[in-house]
């Protein structure tokens, strides 16, 4: 079989692994109180390049909808894009656990916001007690769509989350694939950018599981301990997510396994290119390669095994009935070897054809 | 430094990290969806003597929290003993995850419910809009007092909520260390004496991260994966749960671990009566020792790095100003040599009175 | 001045308040248990032909969210009209008293859910557990458009709720001036088509404050005094409602004033299509007109203290930069010198251009 | 018959019905934004001496639990006595409508909390995350048992909350019975004592249904609006709220209706002493008489179609087995010639003995 579905079949990397072995004896204290827990902060707060205040939680669900919860206002009214995580992947959750928000949602090309739909969006959202009022706005980087926010795209949201007064959320399950895509530090492409609060997942990236809302301004985190264990996020053992971290940091291998994905993600792309067997959507900028592929290629790749996901049809996207709209995606567990086998079976189509 | 804090503070078994880095590599369907997640439930369905449903979750509190979110009606009430986890150490997470459910608590003597105070409780609750209705009832096994319900008492409480119509639910945090207490079967000691609902705990018991709520009628649990993923419940990489599983089940395992937290926690306590240094609140049932210390060597045992917690005082419970109740808990990494060096210390500070 | 902008502006009539002072001496059961209002439940038994469960509610907006919550399930997800109450109106009151439904939108002409979409929608929800689940159907008769469904449109509507199992509403803040534009009975117009639950309004139709969800199955009735009393909405004074539904259904008033609203609003209408002042965006069905004026005729009623809305432009409506999208709302209390003075100004405006 | 069951089986004064036809034609704006609502909201500034935020609600759980939510956070748990209204009577209201809240019960004599236990509690809260934090302290004025906080007593419990940084919220569903009682002002009463939310009810002393919440510091108040209205109680005729509170206020009606009740109260009160017909729990400092009857007067008055509630034996309170505790209610209605019927009956009892 050759896996393509998604980064989450993917297991764990040898050092993510190797790491909880090493902690595994001795004692520590329960709920991130323990020595290794405040190294891992600190490392946080090194690559932040700021104090930060982290909190570990189980999904990156919980991620997103308890850093929402922190700011969360009676009637208030999250802005994201219509084809974020928070608004199609988590079953309510934000709501739910937030006891109040709501989302709205804002259009944008290549599933990022428009920064002047946002606007307006907003300026027409007058604080009626009826219609309820704006609360935050959340974007994701990388997006659904695969895309990265450049720099000058995350201002220009972040603008308009200052001028309203609003906090700014990023979703950042494939944060290091962004990373790594715009070249950037990770300071750079958040506080110093205006994002007030970060959901930061490693688990696609090669963990189990280590997820963790980083919060840039540590005044404002004193109601988080309590948002966290009402919702039962808060682990007893939680030098299993600090061994995790501690691995995912060291020697930079979280960069190192995200320039993987990104990169076989590039060569997928290349391969149906060079094939011409589909038409990508775009191109790759993080580890996910959306591209239309005639059914019949569809029907022949999952007759070899290839396992990857058929992608429901975005509104307003041309597509002809016999074709199909697909996802790749690429992990750290995704081989050059995985890229030519599937590149041989797209030319073995095109020559029966 | 000696380690009797709690079974938390321990980390894993060798046998369950292994399993982890045996597992990690490969891909496998997420969300609970693979071979080896379906093989752990089966496992379950083999140690329960039935066809049950198995719904991993992060936490013991959002076990808890969950299970009695499923059966949560508007305006209901669950009944449990007033040092219930679910009533002093979740910050409102079950009364908060469930959107509705209060906790009433009912007391009784050795951290179990009284059944003839419970079921005055529940005829007290006739249903009257104003005040709500009974909706279920939690007991804790082993109980946060180191008791353990027998079976007779398991009965005494199910023929109430039978009787009532109520949901049965148990906290089994420390459902090894019953088990291993009672020398029973786990059927015998869950649906066969009418639970309906079962938060299984593994994470103190030699796991990093392993609970899960266990429904033992199947035909029931149709909203449970909604519950769960719109509290951000679901872990993507769910192997890494069915992994750790997958050990603790093996060989029999769990039984193993609990069996040497339970034996350590019964010579802690031999070694605080041979040395009449405190005297012991009750017999340990599970792997945890209640004892009254003198105040001087509290203090003497904290000088010389002994990890334990001072508990609060029990209401109506008689203890002089110069003595302090304390709380031991053993866990399976807890050995022979730490109780013997405890011993030792008990010994020389009777010795310098 | 001269009032249209809602009707919700006008008072009580006279036969509400006059019943009010009828009732007002004397002792009676409170929380809707006593002799009147059991002969007010009776009474909407009769006018629904059929024993229905009545419950009084503070609001419009809790009929429909209480109403919505009584069939709520996690992960739940109502549709509705993008304009409906429920959506833009209500600041998040049926999901935040659910404790759980979110509400997805479904387009149609004239403020009616096209029943095309609608099975589409619900069709492509298939009960994923990341997307959620469709949980019930509301509509709103008559609509937020001024417009009423038909018998068919309603039955259209009601046929895709019954295939899918999904209970259907219907908010009926002005179901008095839906019934009388359709002609029909009470019964016709509701659980005859399939409706399982009605938000019955009569504030906007000459009660002070007077609101019932009405429940077609009384047999799933029992969870809602619950649902009512833990949202703070069960009245103590009862009969402060009963007494104005006993006046609002003696001798058909209800029908009368709906009839009043309904005929002037065609009366305003006729004025604006007389005067050739405005173009209608539609013929009223009920009690609302809806008008594309040029916003110097907008200026100029303003000028005259006529008090209407300004309406934001529905997406996908052509409007010229110079015209104003108006909403004229007629109630019991309208009369037709209004209409007269009204027709008068427009003419007025039309000789000074 | 006669009615000593509670104060909201009467009905309205006709005074306050009165209003209600003298205001109900016209028009107004809707959502307490008429010149009526503004003047009864400066009403409400003179009679507090103070600028106050004043916030409609449906009822007086409605009142409890949105001034609670206002300031309610995450893991926050309210003290309050264990016979208040918000414990016993509110169907889980205030936890519900907070989205988070829970409530911890303090004893003490008299339906009063004792400061002590207060502080003792709160000092034991010291914000564990597992725990949950004190959030606020509510007292009630009247209390349940018919008794009424002292000013210094008032005094006792708010130097807690200010030590603690915990807001002060009083449920004043009787507010006009305590204040004269004490005879002193509604700011002696209120916020010279350090309350910062009120719940201000007028329906058990006259009114149809006229509850309000006051807020002492306006600046602190901008939540509430969409904190009502997302909780379905925002009414949109609010001048039905306005012109009972303009008629309640007016020739100090409130204070008179409030002096009858009271002042019959001791009536029955006396009639029960010099009847020695039972003895009294207490001298009722309100509206509320408590009594204990020897069961078969209780007979021998319901047999006479005389209305009073058996109320539930308090824990620790010492009755026989042929006693029983009953309550008896004055109101603005409860006359004279009530009191004189039923001291007719205690003595042809105590004859028939």
């Amino acid at each position: 079989m050759l896996h393509f579905a998604s980064d989450n079949w993917a297991g764990a990397h040898p050092a993510i692994t190797k790491s909880l072995a090493t902690h595994a004896s001795g004692y520590s204290k329960p709920y991130s109180d323990d020595e290794l827990d405040k190294a891992v902060e600190r490392r946080f707060g090194e690559i932040f390049e700021r104090d930060v205040a982290v909190f570990y939680v189980a999904t990156g669900t919980a991620a997103n909808s308890l850093a929402l919860s922190l700011v969360g206002k009676p009637g208030g009214i999250v802005l994201a894009h219509r084809e974020a995580h928070i608004v199609v992947d988590e079953c309510g959750a934000p709501e739910f656990l937030s006891g109040q928000l709501r989302i709205a949602t804002v259009d944008g090309a290549e599933g990022k916001i428009d920064p002047g739909r946002l606007r307006k969006k907003v300026e027409s959202m007058d604080g009626d007690v009826h219609a309820g009022r704006a609360n935050a706005i959340s974007i994701t980087q990388a997006t659904e769509a695969g895309t990265v926010y450049s720099l000058e795209e995350i201002d220009a949201i972040a603008a308009i989350a200052k001028d309203f007064g609003l906090p700014l959320h990023m979703d950042g399950a494939r944060f290091a694939n962004a990373l790594v895509s715009l070249k950037c530090t990770p300071a750079e492409m958040t506080w110093k950018r205006g994002i007030d609060m970060l959901s930061f997942g490693a688990t696609k990236n090669g963990c189990w599981c280590a997820e963790a809302v980083v919060l840039f301004d540590k005044t404002k985190a004193s109601d988080f301990p309590y948002i966290r264990k009402r919702a039962a996020q808060l682990f007893s053992k939680s030098r299993f997510i600090s061994a995790q971290f501690d691995a995912y940091f060291r020697d930079a291998l979280w960069l190192e396994l995200a320039h993987i994905a990104n990169t076989i993600a590039a060569d997928i792309a290349s391969a149906i290119t060079q094939t011409k067997s589909g038409r990508l959507i775009r191109k790759p900028q993080s580890n996910e390669v959306f591209v239309v592929f005639p059914k019949s290629l569809v029907a022949s790749l999952n007759e070899k095994d290839v396992v990857f996901y058929e992608w429901p049809t975005p509104a307003n996207f041309e597509i002809a009935k016999d074709e199909q709209l697909c996802r790749f995606v690429a992990s750290f567990h995704t081989t050059r070897e995985d890229v030519a086998e599937l590149s041989k079976l797209l030319e073995d189509w095109q020559g029966q054809k």
